[in-house]
């Protein structure tokens, strides 16, 4: 059944309905600033910890550089990575002693622009935010004064599972068309086919890859660029997978596409209904831009689909997303 | 013994010496881009996931924000973190529909500003950097194109040693004194103090407290800002322990001062004579500005001084460093 | 008579009857974005070229570079200048043919780090900005959409008079202590010591020297850097200047201090309450650390304070400032 | 004659050859960091000063904003600006006293991304620069230290002349082809045709229309986006210019296309080859990006081809380029 017929043709409605029956707000406290990262804790990680078997490492971000997939956006610009000081530099130039010279460098950049996590500051429902806070009042142009990023400084490391729906429901090419939306009903086939490993628990961080990087990846080889990756058609998550991101009580969820939810959106004139129940009310870290073509082939080859994940965005005070070089330990 | 008496007087010729001692030029062929990093392999780090057993996580990283420890020397200054959209802009302002607002940020910032590793690219002697390639060649004002740091987004997850030297060897205070070079003797009192868990072996990741952010950290409290923690007198490694460093056989070393070797430097005139030895020719990876407090405070608690590590860069292609959030879990 | 006796002792009573006494609103139709500026029309500009005699160029902006003013207050760092390429990398390693080089260039910069004009949509009185608009619905974080420094590309070229109080009022320094108040009258008794060149008429672009900068420049050829040049102690106008601001239908004016206002601010516990009469309700356009020092030189020896004055903002799309160089011709 | 039957096929003989006939390497001293702008004296601005007869203004600067020209070759972003405050945040927010509150905003910027003056630094010939210069030695990381364009803070207001080439060559449209080679027989042809207020005297800053703004202004106006403006087919300088650019004396020179001379260019595998006389070997300022349209027309309109034209760079330390805001004054 389509999230049309199921929840009507109001987004509105739809988002009203479901955030009533997803809302984590005070599940942890009035002043929690974690969300759904509360469901990662200790006993789940010391857990995850012994799924590292051979010790390989899959680094799960796409470069950071000018030929990243932003084009220009909202003033969202790729990367700019300027050098303060070369190679080229000689020790005369620099005025240092007994031959040393030393290059450093230096970033502009959206915190949005590449893999990355969205804060809990990142979206609001009618100008509501996570546990019920009034964004006007704590997401300022001095940042995000109660859900700072740097919040989630310590606790992302966890296990993780990929979830290959690509791969588990689209055949041959593994990769999901564009405008597909994945329903809870397509996680749990998902789940089933790949075996027991990839079982999702309470606290897990779930890795959904749809295929649409690698497809966009072949592109890229025959000159074609991005494209509309940024923003464009995708495959993503259905609106009706709302009840089971919030039942399933994962930590996070992360995809290989632009804006993890289906684009474009099912409602008609709708932007992003999703994250507007995941975000203020299941309080639900979301990861985009994820690279998750290697650790797939790796998955697929030994049937494994749990393992370490480390995840840790960097504590910039008070921003509401961030750049994350997430780290797979199988 | 002090560096002097050991080593003579002028620094030039005593790294010359020490990097003839210490290079591991070719070590792992020509392409090498790793460094001591090819130390840190699966079965290192199969093993350091053993270490966790609390599951508890530690941020071993400063805020990134307006307030660190930066002094606008050589143009670092401190993150820039500004807002794109706050949870003030309406859905009226942003044209968005069905009441979705959203908060966006972007910053600037030097690579090198806070808690940070040191890529292979970032020091040369003699204008000659890692496994002898010329500087003017690889690091030009494109970036590095031999050694950036996206070649080590993947590894470093694996086995954390702290080292509390401070602890171990300054008394009361656990802090030591600015301008006291840290030798490999003390590194070695250090280890035997803390006990079993804390042998350093081949492709660990070794953190050494020396207690001076502790310092400095009591100071801001006073009112007295960051003073001269950037650039000024540290305790730090000796120029006398490079061959430490190297015969340890360690994937990187990473300290809670602004920049690893002791300051003022040992030789007169001198200027970072160790990154002189270490990056270029050790090959070894160098953090600075680690938060070590919080995990030291622990490990004296429980006197488990070994832990599983996840201190991944950020991808930026051809950096030549990068900030990190190191995670310990323990 | 101080602005305390003359105005009594609450900065919020004597700002609201100043704006009483001072408003341009709706003087130049509901949709303005110049303010004052509309006083410099096509026949002042004319007659403003007929002062260039000599031909003779001053820049009064100060250098832009990391050596700056700025000490981080409000993120506000001096501009970062790096290189995207440079003389030292060659044809080869750029990839160019027949021999050809190009270096290029980047800058990070707050808007108003440096010799500035602050535009209409800087501050805002009550919430409410210039010509009685709401400032929450203007300047949002997209920028300033009514008054954005964009509108005055083309009009700032036009009579500029010097004033230099400093050298007027104090002395054989030619330089106002921190703290100093000028007056209506100490504005009047300048003209008139100066002589009828400097004679204030509509549409003029007036600049008063204070000295100030020339007394921090001084301090630092001592080693002492800028000091609390950047927001501190400073002489600058009276918040009773605020009626000859408005009577006198200048276009702008601009000093060669942090904040154009006298610091401390005249009334106990108040912050710039000129700026809250200046901007929101005449509408003045007011230019900040400019570096009259120069130009100051020339007037006093050939006794000639008017000048052609080019003073042209750069054309961000709704900024709410703008670095300038303004440029005095004689 | 086309540059090929005239010059040869090989652009670096070519090169070398116009750089022999058009030097002024040492014509102001060894020190020299001005180049043709030397040209632009006292007299020559006197003089200017008089073309004022209107007092009207116009700007000659794109607007500068994310919907810029630039498509991120190079790095070359177009210009991101943020809001560092807004008309948003409330006194309270911000804890400023008696209802103040005020905007504050941030720019990142290539320095070459809109309406520019390339400095002297920005062009080498084999390494050498303005006056035989080494450009590995003069424009380092640390940027231009013999030619950054705050040489040029106080000379840059003089007469301006404009040769509406498109107006006078391209018939109706006004609008010469993509890849149209001006010649200097086309230059000579446009004052003739324009009348006496178009000749080019020694000092001047001469700004050459092609129309090509106009045609690419029009496409935007359908939605098609900047297309190839940055980089692509433009008409433009033919290489066979230099000696004019030389035997004229000019000042500076600017166009309203992106790379001010023809593109592709003219000999076959070359890369602005008249930038590598123009700006090592003349020393001539060149200006790229001027939106000289409105000027064109109140030009065409009323014959007068000749004005005041006040086009300071901002002071950027060590710059090899910087924004500008010319603004014409007729």
């Amino acid at each position: 059944m389509n999230v049309i017929d199921e929840y009507g043709s109001d987004p509105e409605a739809a988002i009203a309905q479901a955030a009533a029956r997803c809302s984590n707000w005070n599940r942890w406290g009035a002043d929690d600033a974690l969300g759904t990262v509360n469901f990662l804790d200790d006993k789940v990680r010391a857990h995850a910890a012994t799924l590292v078997r051979k010790g390989a490492t899959y680094s799960l971000s796409l470069p950071l550089d000018e030929n990243g997939p932003q084009n220009g956006w909202k003033r969202r610009v790729n990367p700019v990575h300027t050098m303060m000081s070369t190679g080229q530099d000689t020790a005369a130039q620099m005025g240092t002693p007994h031959g040393l010279t030393a290059a450093d460098d230096a970033v502009y950049m959206p915190l949005q622009c590449g893999t990355q996590w969205d804060g809990l500051g990142h979206v609001f429902d009618h100008g509501i935010g996570w546990n019920g806070r009034r964004g006007a009042e704590i997401v300022t142009s001095e940042g995000d004064s109660a859900t700072g990023i740097e919040n989630l400084a310590a606790p992302l490391v966890g296990r993780g599972v990929l979830l290959d729906v690509g791969r588990a429901l689209a055949g041959e090419t593994g990769e999901l068309d564009d405008a597909y939306p994945i329903t809870a009903d397509d996680l749990r086939t998902t789940i089933e086919r790949q075996g027991a490993t990839s079982d999702v628990r309470r606290g897990d961080i779930v890795l959904v890859r749809t295929g649409q990087l690698s497809r966009v990846r072949r592109g890229m080889d025959h000159g074609e660029g991005w494209g509309t990756y940024a923003g464009g058609p995708a495959p993503g998550l259905s609106f009706g997978t709302a009840d089971w991101l919030y039942g399933s009580e994962i930590a996070a969820i992360a995809t290989d596409t632009w804006g993890f939810e289906v684009r474009p959106n099912e409602f008609p004139g709708s932007f992003q209904p999703l994250h507007q129940v995941a975000l203020p009310h299941i309080g639900l870290l979301v990861g985009e831009m994820w690279d998750l073509d290697a650790l797939a082939e790796d998955c697929a080859l030994d049937g494994t689909y749990e393992f370490l994940l480390a995840a840790q965005p960097l504590p910039f005070t008070g921003a509401v997303g961030s750049p994350v070089n997430p780290v797979a330990v199988k």
